[in-house]
């Protein structure tokens, strides 16, 4: 195989439909029936204050009452209505693969709800309906006002696609064209963006929905006002006497938490609130793809490298810091500390996949496969009610809960949060998995497989981009990924439609030799950053098996990461590993430093947390001696001697910790 | 020699004055010389806002204005007053061995200004003087009003002991007297204690200087109030609305912050802020030595324990937060987020030295000697202007600035302080530092050595206890220490006084092997708990020479302390080590592994540092190849090698960091 440069592609691609790929596999087909089975009704009945242990979400609620259908008060977070556009996005990706009447009816009736709760003039927001109805854009700051009018337009793009029903996107076009009105570069407008991004990528799936450019051209207008002197955001602070709606006292205000310090395209690095950041990046890649803009597209390619080279846990976590959620500064990738929101990782998915669309980079597929796998699984438990909405790499839950630096550490899954953002974010990316796996250059002739998942995907090659005469081909993959590297493809071009086109696997970086071999015969197609393209006339069956690299690999950190310094975290495939007490009793876990001189195994445990692979390995535990009650000895007893015991350590995948009650975990461990 | 138990003393002793010690030893001649000459004369400019680069003090003014000299507001924080005090106190440990009729003078006008501050009842505060004369002892909990008034009675009895000038000592009677009437059992007064401790420990000094026991009583009521039920910080937090003073609002009440969460008798960790605790232990054993109180001083060997075996630092620091200044849990200790105030290891001194007062075990002159030497010491600058509040074992200055979790770490020492509490503390102990070397045991006949400082010594063998019929005895030292091990001892019994008694030299827990000789003639004496007895008829010019073993140890903290695994700590005698950017460029800290394979040389370097001991060895350079732009690699290259650099490591006595501008430091270490 030979490696060149990446492959911009000649048109930037758009995603393919979610519903396009059906996953049959054993690994994903479980966590979408979990999310269609069990997240999805669980949090419509939170969101009804149904649940019985969870604080009473009240969303549903808030839109009964600006409905006029009852009587009473907000309550909740200003941006509560987004829970209601989550779960509706949710439901939307999961009816497009698994009709399902009776929750299509639930959804049409909440719909009902939201137009009622929809102004004559298009505006829609329970709190400001309810509660403050003449403050209505005097605070894009800190109310999330287009923010949550964007998880509103999100969800309907996603419930029309799936039921070509147009009630909802009706009320996001009018709930768009009011935002259209009050927002612009004109007289009596307001130059103004929200403090809180989302508003920019759903005005650009709304265009792609409805081919109304005024919504590309908002979107556009957004992100070229953010930043921009004289500065929105500081001028509407002063405006409002500096007063911080959430504290109802004057604060000082942070632009960097808003990416609002200085002009998107002047930017550098990933800087403020990681889910905010993402989100903006996301919606950079839209416009930089829609509008062939250069200049921004060579932002987001400095904003990805600062992201993914100098911010980002190896588990795909962004934000280092529970201080305004927020990033930090270069290599300060603490394990302990870390924040790593699940939806900060949920919004670096989106990036990756908007990157890809522009330009076959290996590296794009690599983040976006390492931030599902690692932080964004790891978001909910096994049985689908609890979440993290933080990501440490480290626990000692003791230290959580006595020091306050670790609060926002949680060494268990919970039921719901206050800020219940990561829950539905965790079910809605789970749902619209299958809009993640390809993607399809028409113009090249090109189809894309960035995810190795199980499943049938329909794919039309040429339809959507024009130029050759397209036609459906239908994709087929079989694999026990992630736990083996072999994957099956099987590829049918449909009767009468194209046959002779390219079809692209990723390698992921990971893999360091990997074998392609079609209809059972090896071949080295020419391999581009990360992709490998094969190129033939497909013949309905035709087979291509990718084996993948699967050996174990210790991972180190660059020496900057002092966290990480003297230590390695476990990869295997596209998983990262851990350490946890329950597997490692009998002292902390940094107690232990693996044995690299003797092989590590990998096992499939069926018993395990519903089937894994487990690692498994010699240790030392160091400091084993007579320390009685004293807390520093030498290092050398008095007959020169370091005392040290082998113990075996076992390691799970990440993304499963914390699902045996509460302990240690740790994701890098020394070595010797 | 041989070890048996420690030695309980058969009456607690009484600290010796502290002008009985004169240094003239190079060490710390010139740190006593740097309180004479510009900590003292800096801060009085300080106090009187005349230091052009600092925030002002508002200290002086604050009394004048409650003294009706001048017109205006209370300026500071509630407890401004106290800067005052500690200065005042220092004052008068610099004049009990360097008469200074100037500074005499400006301490008299101090006094004077401070009688006229003081109410006809004998109430001081400028605070509640000037702003709030009718909330008088209306929230103990977060005004430090008694706090307050016990700096102002040590400051009081450290200028009568040095002076023999009563003013200032009345004042401190007509306050304690104002106290006492205020406070105690009876109806009609306060069942109360202070949020902050501080006056308990005050009051004995104060009933040490008059023999007026009221002011003993009042102490030990004020100790064993704390915390019973029902609860008086609670009950004066309801009482109040649950105001918060510094926040102005409702706030929660943390009783463990004070050390009231229950009585002191039942409790076993150190908890809450890191300074109460130390100064409330303090007076804990200063009662339970007074009162011969048996279950009080269970209560502080068991906190000692807590504290010194479970939540200190290597550098003798305490308090792992800087949420609160608090504990946190045992063997939580990170480095980079340390608090580690200097005042608290103050008071961990302190809280030592009272207990070496009832019985000489080596550990309580251990902890105080490692307090002394590190933290404290780290406290200052080597041009005595500028301070540390906090004191971290592992610095990143980048970090520091981008974190906030770690904003309260700061790379160099500031000027001064709004809360200026560490600066006078330094200096009030730097000053007060000749009432900690030695202890006399009248009744038992033993002069106890617990420092090693070169100087010379009066001490009254059997005068302050009773017993023996006493007389003086000097003993000199002449030492090199901290950087040599050697101490000759000189001890001349004046005529007609006692000859026949014991000297008792403390041996350092770091030292493995101690020789002593008398009269140049290697002895073997008994050996109980960190003290050798050495049992003599002296005769005048006796000499007892003390070698200490200075071997360069590589420390081990158990395996309990997370932040400290695999990592060692370099200790050489008193003195613990760590490395700095500024002798160890090239990369970050944390790439070096020490080699423990190869010799440390201990070199003396008369350039550096005003002259200190360096460490030297060799380390390896982890992670050094070609890391481009990555973050993260296989350890091992695809040549199966791992890189790395041999390198020299040069470390530094810790108490000297932070002098040579900003850059990265690190205590623990790892190794190989």
């Amino acid at each position: 195989m030979s490696t060149h440069a990446a492959q911009r592609h000649p048109q930037p691609l758009r995603p393919l439909p979610a519903g396009r790929v059906k996953f049959t596999d054993a690994f994903w087909s479980r966590y979408r029936d979990l999310v269609r089975e069990v997240v999805i009704p669980y949090q419509y009945e939170a969101l009804h204050d149904r649940v019985p242990d969870a604080e009473p979400s009240h969303a549903i609620a808030n839109f009964e009452i600006a409905a006029g259908r009852k009587q009473g008060e907000f309550h909740g977070f200003v941006f509560q209505d987004t829970d209601v556009a989550k779960w509706l996005e949710a439901v939307g990706y999961s009816l497009m693969t698994h009709p399902d009447p009776e929750l299509e009816r639930l959804a049409d009736d909440v719909i009902d709800l939201i137009a009622e709760a929809q102004g004559e003039d298009g505006y829609l927001n329970t709190y400001f309906t309810i509660k403050e109805p003449d403050k209505r854009w005097t605070n894009l700051t800190d109310c999330h006002e287009l923010y949550t009018a964007g998880h509103l337009i999100e969800a309907a793009c996603a419930y029309y696609e799936a039921t070509g029903k147009r009630k909802v996107l009706d009320i996001a076009c009018r709930l768009a064209d009011c935002i259209d009105r009050v927002f612009g570069p004109n007289e009596g407008q307001l130059r103004g963006y929200d403090g809180h991004e989302e508003i920019e990528l759903a005005l650009v799936k709304l265009y792609r929905a409805t081919g109304e450019e005024r919504y590309l051209r908002l979107a556009a207008f957004f992100v070229d006002e953010r930043g921009r002197e004289p500065n929105f955001l500081r001028e509407e602070w002063e405006k409002r006497g500096r007063i911080n709606f959430f504290l109802k006292r004057p604060a000082p205000i942070n632009l960097e938490y808003h990416q609002a310090h200085r002009p998107v395209r002047e930017q550098t690095d990933a800087v403020g609130h990681a889910v905010r950041a993402m989100y903006l990046y996301a919606a950079m890649a839209d416009l930089a793809a829609e509008n062939g803009d250069e200049s921004l597209l060579e932002a987001c390619r400095r904003l990805w490298r600062s992201t993914t080279r100098k911010r980002m846990y190896v588990t795909g976590g962004v934000g280092s810091t529970h201080h305004l959620e927020a990033f930090t500064t270069d290599y300060d990738l603490p394990n302990d500390t870390a924040y790593a929101e699940s939806c900060a990782s949920i919004g670096l998915i989106m990036f990756s996949k908007r990157m890809l669309q522009i330009e076959a980079k290996g590296e794009y597929g690599d983040v976006m496969e390492r931030a599902l796998y690692n932080t964004e699984l790891a978001g909910m438990s096994q049985d689908g009610k609890r979440y993290f909405y933080v990501n440490p790499l480290e626990v000692w839950p003791e230290a959580c809960r006595s020091n306050p630096g670790k609060h926002h550490v949680k060494p268990v899954r919970q039921r719901w949060f206050g800020c219940a953002c990561c829950p539905p974010n965790i079910a809605r990316l789970i749902a619209s998995l299958g809009g993640y796996v390809y993607d399809v250059d028409a113009e090249s002739g090109i189809v894309y497989t960035h995810l190795y998942i199980g499943g049938e995907a329909r794919l039309n090659v040429g339809k959507e981009g024009g130029g050759h005469d397209g036609g459906t081909v239908v994709v087929r993959q079989e694999t026990n990924y992630p736990w083996d590297g072999a994957v099956m493809l099987t590829v049918t071009p449909e009767a009468g439609g194209l046959t002779a086109f390219t079809l692209a696997l990723r390698l992921p970086g990971w893999s360091r030799t990997s074998e392609i071999a079609v209809n059972g015969e090896r071949i080295a197609p020419e391999v581009r950053d990360g992709y490998a393209y094969i190129c033939r006339d497909w013949q309905p069956g035709d087979t291509v098996e990718l084996k993948l690299d699967m050996t174990i690999r210790l991972l180190a950190a660059r020496p900057e990461v002092r966290a990480d310094a003297g230590r390695v975290a476990i990869q295997r495939g596209p998983l990262v590993y851990c350490l946890e007490s329950a597997d490692n009793p009998g002292g902390p876990l940094s107690a232990l430093a693996i044995d690299t001189q003797t092989p590590l195994t990998a096992t499939y445990d069926a018993q395990l947390l519903g089937g894994c692979v487990v690692i498994e390995g010699r240790a030392f535990r160091e400091g084993a001696r007579d320390w009685a009650d004293a807390l520093y000895l030498p290092l050398e007893e008095e007959d020169g001697a370091r005392r040290e015991e082998p113990a075996a350590f076992r390691a799970i995948p990440y993304y499963l910790w914390g699902n045996r009650g509460e302990g240690e975990m740790a994701v890098w461990v020394r070595y010797r």
